[in-house]
């Protein structure tokens, strides 16, 4: 099947989803989670395959992303199951008012429609992604990067199989066949055929579709968080959640990248944090890549270029000194990706200069960026993080997977 | 000054914009209010001058709409002083978890930033959003037709003369001093730097923002707006609702522009439609455009290639019959550009069908398409009507000025 004929019947599945209850999507996710399981052997098979495939070409990391197992298959279908038990965002009532006797006008959370998903080489994507899609009333369009296609073929497969055990159409999920980078293309310019492209995946793949796409697109994921120590931050705190930030785990997008210290605390501040986070660490030391005043303080890689904007995702933190935290904010704003930023500071004042002033999508006093997280943050699930402005602002949840319509139920009313 | 030094003082003007309280803003707004008053000579001369430069150049209709007196800026005073009465829409916490004790997580509502909008030759819509985006916390950057660029000059200026007497930054309300085509592209390319651009006007200017923007765009206006009259609609009330949609202001987005009628009514309701519309109009009798199953039951036009497609904002209403409702709701979805669509029936079965299936921003049963606006739908104004999904659908006021972010306390807390 081209891409062209999948995105039409994306279209026409649609129109299906509108009249389907929430009661019978419930059961359908539940099917599907249940066909995953039914279909490991088979899903396993494929990933073999691809792993096979991908061997060599690779980098280790990338193979362990790709890889099944049981057990994964197993969290992918508990992570299903777990979409299902959700609340439905679809039908509510945002707001209401009656403008004239008889005239009633709703604001109605309504899906937005065919909903494509563009990601890289995490099997376990095709079925959050599919759940979260179809809990929210959306049709799902899947694009996997090449070396994860026979597994997410696989899945789609088993998943199709859950629909249509439920009674519902298979097109509700669909994954694209054409592995090129045409395929990514003619999705990123379906216009009035996708109502939201997803990217989800590295730096490379969001800026081509934020720079590419004629659809509407959600940018999410790429995270320079910074950590500011004011000139009152209790030690011992900034050192707990600069620790946690940087090396709980380095790979994911609200991990910190930067680390912006008060010169007023510099002095006895950034002795600890090297006693902390490199001398003290047996297993991956973190190393710290200092601007001109700090390096004045301790030792470490003098800071380049690029340090300042740049998503490490790796034992790095970049370390700039400032004189005020005004000036922090300024730096932030100006190097930030617009993801996660904490101070840690013991003044009021300064908490609500930077909470007022940094403009990112969650902003921290006194905890550490990590928490940036659908679950933590009460959606009990996530499409990804938004790093925009528009409709969508940090984690996405099925809300966020969801627009609005006003419907005005009249009686003969005219203006 | 150039359009780049004025997007930096817009920029800087942003973190400026955040510390100031509602009650200086609406300071500021009854000042601004004020100011158009007191400045009404300056204006009406400068508008007088844009009159006599455009005369000849342009239509009476555009040189009506350039028009000021010293009525219409009253009435523009009038608008300032009511958008100072509205509620602020910034800092409102949306929604608040605790996931841990002491971690408090709030999604609080914010200003965007900087907003960008681009018009054409409506003084009036210099005084409006400055006055919506300055409510809304947000930092106005205004590009208007060359047309009304004196006009809009004179009243930017009084505007600013409100700011500074009450204290403020004359930078919140700028306007671009350009008015080729370079500052609309500069506008549109300015990323990191106007967080929102809103063009208000003809489609040619809206696409044109929409094809080439890299900043975030929202499209308002474009109205092919539908009404179906079904075969169960009271014959009465369907001829009031599609006279007043199409007759009452055709020069609005909200006026209907095409009839799609069920072909076991058609028999009945179509002469008596054209009884109503062309017949017994003195006045501004209405072209009917018909499709070759309408032809049959009354005279008229025969609808054209791009009849169905069209935006007539003129006494022209296109006429198509369909066999079913379903069919109606595919053609509209087809032919619509998701602005207000109407149904007017006696069946709940159809107006569910209708108001689940069309993928328009505002969907109605048994009322006028007239209703699509801010007012109306209890936002007590309107910055422009969406005809996109993501972020703002319909009518947007203030809220949909501004976004969110995430404030989460903790006090030490790390992951």
């Amino acid at each position: 099947m081209t891409t062209k004929e999948l995105l039409i019947k994306a279209k026409n599945a649609k129109a299906l989803v509108n009249t389907i209850s929430t009661e019978k999507i419930n059961e359908a996710l539940n099917a599907m989670a249940q066909a995953l399981i039914d279909n490991t052997e088979d899903i396993l098979r494929k990933n073999a395959e691809d792993i096979e495939k991908a061997r060599g070409t690779v980098s280790d990391v990338m193979i362990d992303r790709l890889a099944l197992s049981e057990e994964r298959i197993k969290g992918m279908a508990d992570g299903v199951r777990d979409v299902a038990k959700l609340p439905s965002p679809v039908g509510k009532v945002l707001k209401s008012n009656e403008p004239q006797p008889g005239l009633i006008i709703e604001k109605t959370s309504v899906p937005l429609g065919v909903v494509a998903i563009i990601y890289e080489s995490r099997p376990n994507v095709t079925s959050d992604a599919a759940a979260l899609a179809l809990k929210s009333g959306n049709v799902c369009v899947l694009r996997c990067g090449k070396e994860a296609h026979q597994s997410a073929s696989a899945i789609v497969e088993a998943l199709q199989k859950g629909l249509e055990s439920a009674g519902l159409s298979k097109d509700l999920v669909l994954l694209v066949e054409d592995t090129t980078r045409q395929s990514a293309t003619e999705l990123m310019t379906a216009d009035g055929c996708v109502d939201l492209l997803i990217p989800r995946g590295g730096k490379g793949l969001i800026s081509a579709c934020v720079k590419n796409a004629t659809v509407p697109v959600i940018q999410t994921g790429t995270g320079i968080c910074h950590i500011f120590v004011d000139e009152s931050a209790d030690i011992d705190m900034a050192l707990n959640i600069v620790e946690n930030a940087k090396t709980s785990r380095p790979s994911v997008c609200n991990a910190e990248e930067v680390l912006v210290v008060h010169k007023n605390i510099a002095g006895e501040f950034l002795p600890k944090l090297k006693e902390r986070l490199v001398d003290s660490r047996a297993e991956n030391p973190v190393e710290l890549r200092l601007d001109e005043e700090a390096i004045k303080i301790i030792d470490g890689t003098p800071a380049g270029e690029n340090d300042f904007d740049t998503e490490f995702l790796d034992y790095i933190l970049a370390v700039k000194i400032v004189d005020s935290a005004a000036e922090a904010v300024s730096h932030i704003n100006t190097h930030s990706t617009g993801h996660s930023e904490a101070i840690v500071t013991a003044s009021g004042e300064s908490a609500e200069l930077f909470t007022k002033g940094i403009d990112s999508s969650s902003v921290y006093v006194n905890a550490s960026t990590r928490f940036t997280d659908g679950g933590e943050f009460g959606l009990g699930c996530e499409m990804g993080i938004s790093t925009q402005k528009l409709h969508a602002r940090g984690p996405m949840g099925l809300e966020e997977l969801n627009t609005y319509k006003y419907i005005i139920r009249g009686n003969g009313h005219v203006r």
